[in-house]
């Protein structure tokens, strides 16, 4: 394999789309918002993108059966006024190059389903446990900025400081380039974590925007779960007690 | 040289052929099966694989002369069900996008000859020494899965936890994208020694799987200088023994 | 995207243009004065410059909008003897292979506005606070090499020593090669920090030669602003005084 | 420039041409011997080679030009029985698939010229100081080890025990597939220093093997400055001294 390659099923026929990018990034939030809602709304599969960007590696399953890492495209047909197309995946591209060709990749498709707008979702690290959830936004035109401010998504001047890097970055960025709307939405998170909180609140923000629901209950338990470990850290912090072994720790990413 | 190139002798006719690719990896247990398995059925080299993705380096033999890294495959007319193609080299991609090229260019190979099936010998790295052997498996369908776990090979859910990275796992992962069955034979083992031991374990296994014979006496040799230097480590971490500097710890590599 | 793409406006016709490089480097330098030249000559942007070389990045603006990292060049009508095309940007090539090919696509530019020299902007780290402005320069003939020796650049034997790295030495060395004659004036500087001071010395230099004028009043409260800085890290130096948390400081770069 | 470019002079009719490979490596050898030859035998440039797998980088002459960085031929009209190409650089490939691709570029000239052997000149590092001065080779041919041997060439099973990396590896590796005659000879050195008393002692087995002769003088001088240095670094070795700051010193690169 010496190029980008998409495996596809039947292509279907969607409603005012629009489609929500959730690769592994910052707190892993934008993955847990975008598998949750795959999960839930119980959305199917239409595409698998393999690519040699990708890193050389496979995963082994639960039956010792193995797969490629790879992207997939997923699609939801709604009662609400967006069918949705969902973007997950095991990896980002591994190499520069790779990223702009990827997401390249992405935006032919939206092309291809004439997407209304693109939502990609991502942490925001602050470096430290964040105590109140807040969701931060950055977007390729001034239009989406004033629309979701009306959402409670914050917007601050400059910020991320660092820009936003891959695939989310990209997306808007290429995104723009080629006339297509699109918003990041970033869970304010400490970065060392995986975040289901922040998730949560990604995921709220967005069922708002797009006008639908969501089920959060297990979004919500693995919330409950990471509370109970990002209080015995902060004990630790300030008692300077020693590490736990915990088993629940196992979950730090 | 800018593609990578094969260099080919006469096309042997081969009967239900099965590939075996034990290229460097963890504990270098692939590749001293493979290498034992040229060396003791006396197979026939009929393919020579060069390519700008390996280091730029060559290797000087015995007599001063030298030979330019590369992947080399050997083929082994059985008296058995089936003939034998065995991949083995000097090195794997040092590139990303080089793994998914070369294995590529591997199931071209298996294609061309109409292989069966594929077994992608390793070594699967546990971070300590390792007392019993055992062989964990992992296959690219449900099938081959149970099929071997008749053979006695171990498949836990998930594991390796980190996945299958390189030429093996690609294999595996890109064969299963090709329609070809693959199954990957992993020597548990503590990942820091060349293991031979490990090595026998999987030739084992092997054997029961392709019912062939091979002799192993070479292979046990090794393994028993091997258990004496990994005897010498355990005196060593228990009794808090200087380190030795006898010579036979020059094998560990 | 797989391809360094252009993305233009109307082509403005210029007179004698001159082409001038200011991309991110050593103290910043060279952005500092090309910047500085777009903001206070009012000069048109004429192309944005997009590539997969550049970091896969979007930079958020002060509104909350984003646009993808890039290269830019302006045109500036002058009253004197030469238009100036600037180039400027967020970023060099993060690959090796990137900066040459990126430095052609400067040189094709080069060439269809038929410039008649480049000056390559950028600075000289020398490693310790520098008293004294001077600017170093280097250049592909020698006739340039001694013109610019009358307005007071310095010429030294093999410095920099190690060469000159990146866009402004490759549109030098790519430059010959096309038989562009092209120019780097460099600031000397400390390397540690954003050097307004140095980024005057650099205009002044290149008012004299260019025959124009520059408002250099926003360049020179940025420098009295970093003498400041500099001031205390000298005392600092010199008193052992632990390092300050004055705001002044978030400046430094 | 995104492709490997030669600017080529007049191309001169040669008789058995050999060509010399003396680029940058270990203590510099290769690249003191094939200069000095360049220098002492007044040979002629008829070739230029650039190539985006050099670093991005320009070096600046004594009169303040610069000229990118490159590798380059030269040809040398004999009396003896072979007339000489030899081939000089500031680098080699900055990346592996750039090795590659260069070292077949440099064997496309072989064969261009249809030389009847090539030398890869080099250094074999061995990691202290080095008494006596003795040139390790290997080949890509059996024959060719046997008739080095007779001009006291040393060749050790398996050594250098890493392989030959680099230019100077490839040229034999992928010159034997083209079945082009190759040794290299390799400069026993320490590898800390620029070595030219090496560089001498490889001289003088290059002499011998073509019937040439070249004056020594310059690179003796320079081989002389270097054993005081190496005289020093001993005492300082043996004696505990503290570190000099004499300025012969400065020749340590």
């Amino acid at each position: 394999m010496i190029k980008t390659t998409i495996l596809r099923g039947k292509k279907p026929r969607l409603k005012n789309p629009v489609l929500i990018e959730g690769l592994p990034g910052v707190g892993h939030v934008g993955k847990l918002v975008a598998e949750h809602m795959v999960e839930e709304l119980g959305a199917k599969k239409i595409m698998e993108i393999y690519s040699p960007h990708f890193p050389p590696q496979v995963i082994v399953e639960d039956d010792g059966t193995i797969r490629l890492v790879r992207n997939e495209l997923f699609a939801y047909k709604s009662k609400g006024k967006h069918d949705l197309l969902i973007l997950v995946g095991d990896h980002q591209s591994a190499t520069n190059e790779g990223h702009y060709e990827l997401c390249g990749v992405f935006l032919d498709i939206a092309e291809e389903f004439k997407v209304e707008r693109i939502y990609a979702l991502g942490g925001y690290g602050v470096g430290q446990l964040v105590e109140t959830e807040s969701v931060m936004g950055a977007a390729n035109n001034i239009k989406l900025v004033k629309e979701l401010k009306k959402y409670g998504v914050e917007f601050k001047a400059n910020e991320p400081a660092g820009g936003i890097v891959g695939a989310s970055g990209l997306i808007l960025g290429l995104g723009e380039l080629r006339g297509i709307d699109a918003a990041c939405l970033m869970g304010v998170t400490s970065g060392y974590l995986v975040d289901p909180k922040s998730a949560q609140a990604v995921l709220k923000v967005l069922c708002k925007v797009l006008e639908i629901d969501v089920d959060m209950a297990a979004l919500e338990e693995r919330a409950a779960e990471m509370e109970k470990i990002v209080a015995k850290l902060r004990e630790m912090e300030q008692g300077q007690m020693p590490p736990t072994t915990d088993e629940d720790l196992r979950y730090i990413g």
